[in-house]
């Protein structure tokens, strides 16, 4: 089935069985002064406040709809993830009436855990590295036969992204570029299949965690170090296999930002529009107000704000 | 003229003369589940995001209205209030490059006065209390012939909070009912002005902010103690003449809400929802979540998300 194809399956069976749990969230079309952006009159920015989603971020969207598209054993679901991914898997869970447990290592945060539990996920602490709750989470899918959610390498979380894209050209018609972050890669790789060539998606990532940007370099997925401001939710070591294929056909530019851009742009969010985000979520805005991405006269273009799972005193 | 014209008057002023300084802020259409009321499910829940309007607030509106439509001396123009009046002139007086003066009293905190100074604003510390700063602020326009602005009881500053109906009306057709919180009642005498009798618009006070309340028992506007969480711009003393009015043709229904409740779904917006908002903001939800105010099945009822001049500490 080509990708379209599974992304409107994926939006036709979130629409049918999970209307309750997802939202459609607002499409705030502005003009670009109203960004902080000079010299730009002409250019329309459109917000896709994706940040409200359920579960604050987009992740509820793949997360649902790999739980709808799979029997779910006795065993529930599991996943090894404390941040978006995570709370996705554990919220769509406990709205289909699943179990879940979580995978954490030792250094994970409490807030974190707290988080998952009171979202009814039962909590697994194990060893020191993430490496280590992964492994141990997938020794346990072996075992039980749960069903695992991986936060952005599979068929029908990169589809149940994909509906993101799908509603926004609802919402507004096509835009003429996209821009979105890139972590592991499932929502870009969601976007740029729905959008095609249609319109101009661009990836953007940390400097601190390059994952596409260094495979293009490498000419294939390579393991990056990552470090940084957004490493919280953009932090996956390689950009995954879906992700790769579908982003060398569609992707033009992978472009790097640098943390303190990020930041800034984060903040300016909140002090000038009172939209409250996650880092991640300030790189389509940062890649505008430096200048990194110039749109050109009357271009419309898409801000994927993707994220707000963030402590709001980080925002004063 | 009627009150209706008034406020197609403003709305074409402002679109003519303030579209790069405005905002369009999003109407948020969902089902009542999604604001976690249960048994409710025909109920339809519009959220109007108007603290992501300019200034952080509905105020923007009104004030820029109130610029506009005056010549403006170069002595400019005087306001007294630290809250949201006061960022909202200061921020329409810079966007139209005139001088602007805002008068505090010694009370007033240092973050308050920083943000106006941010905003160009003189700001002139007087006395201890509000009531000199205000005094101060109506000397200096009787000296210089300033141009004042009120926070909710002068004609443009209500006929600029009626443009916010407009603009529900235009993005979504009518509502069966408006909840709305009151401080001097601009706001809500704008919305009842643009509404009438076509939708319900619903008067909600803090218990110990309960201006309009008290004035209903007293049949004419008297002086009330203010306190509380939302005191900081719902603590008006009196409720305006011009809403006095409006208010008793057109609002049926004052209704007063304990500080736990306005807080509690304060804390609700950021956590389920992400929308970072003042206690102000959350008194239309509290008063769905109370069970306050009830709908019926399959109602449309509009909450207005009024401000967002908030520290984003206090959230967590
Ligand atoms: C808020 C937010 N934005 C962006 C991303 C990146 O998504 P992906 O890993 O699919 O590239 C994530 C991933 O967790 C996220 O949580
Ligand atoms: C955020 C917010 N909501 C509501 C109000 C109440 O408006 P009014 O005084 O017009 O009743 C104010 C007044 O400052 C406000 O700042």
């Amino acid at each position: 089935m080509r990708w379209h194809d599974e992304i409107d399956v994926a939006s036709q069976r979130l629409h049918e069985r999970a209307a309750h749990f997802l939202l459609e969230t607002p499409l705030w079309k502005l003009r670009a002064p109203a960004l902080g952006l000079n010299g730009a009159e002409g250019v329309e920015v459109w917000l896709k406040l994706e940040q409200l989603q359920v579960s604050g971020s987009f992740k509820a969207r793949g997360m649902m709809n790999r739980l709808l598209a799979n029997d779910i054993p006795a065993s529930g679901v599991v996943v090894a993830s404390g941040g978006n991914a995570g709370i996705a898997t554990a919220a769509a869970a406990r709205a289909i009436g699943v179990r879940c447990e979580v995978f954490l290592p030792g250094v994970s945060p409490e807030a974190k855990r707290a988080r998952l539990r009171a979202l009814g996920a039962e909590v697994v602490v194990v060893g020191d590295l993430y490496a280590d709750a992964l492994a141990a989470c997938l020794a346990r899918q072996r075992e039980t036969g749960a069903l695992l959610t991986h936060a952005y390498d599979q068929l029908e979380v990169v589809a149940g992204a994909g509906t993101l894209g799908r509603e926004i050209e609802q919402q507004g018609g096509l835009p003429d570029s996209v821009l979105v972050s890139v972590g592991g890669g499932g929502l870009i790789a969601g976007l740029a299949a729905w959008f095609e060539q249609r319109s101009r998606v661009v990836a953007l990532e940390p400097e601190r965690a390059p994952t596409l940007f260094r495979a293009r370099e490498a000419c294939a997925p390579v393991d990056v170090e990552v470090s940084g401001v957004a490493a919280d939710s953009l932090g996956a070591r390689r950009i995954g296999a879906i992700s790769w294929e579908i982003t060398q056909r569609q992707v033009r530019d992978a472009l790097v930002l640098p943390d303190d851009a990020i930041r800034a742009a984060q903040l300016w969010l909140w002090k000038e529009l009172k939209l409250a985000v996650e880092p991640a979520a300030a790189l389509p805005l940062a890649a505008l107000q430096t200048g990194l991405y110039l749109p050109r006269a009357s271009e419309k273009v898409c801000l994927i704000i993707c994220g707000a799972n963030v402590d709001p005193g980080t925002l004063a």
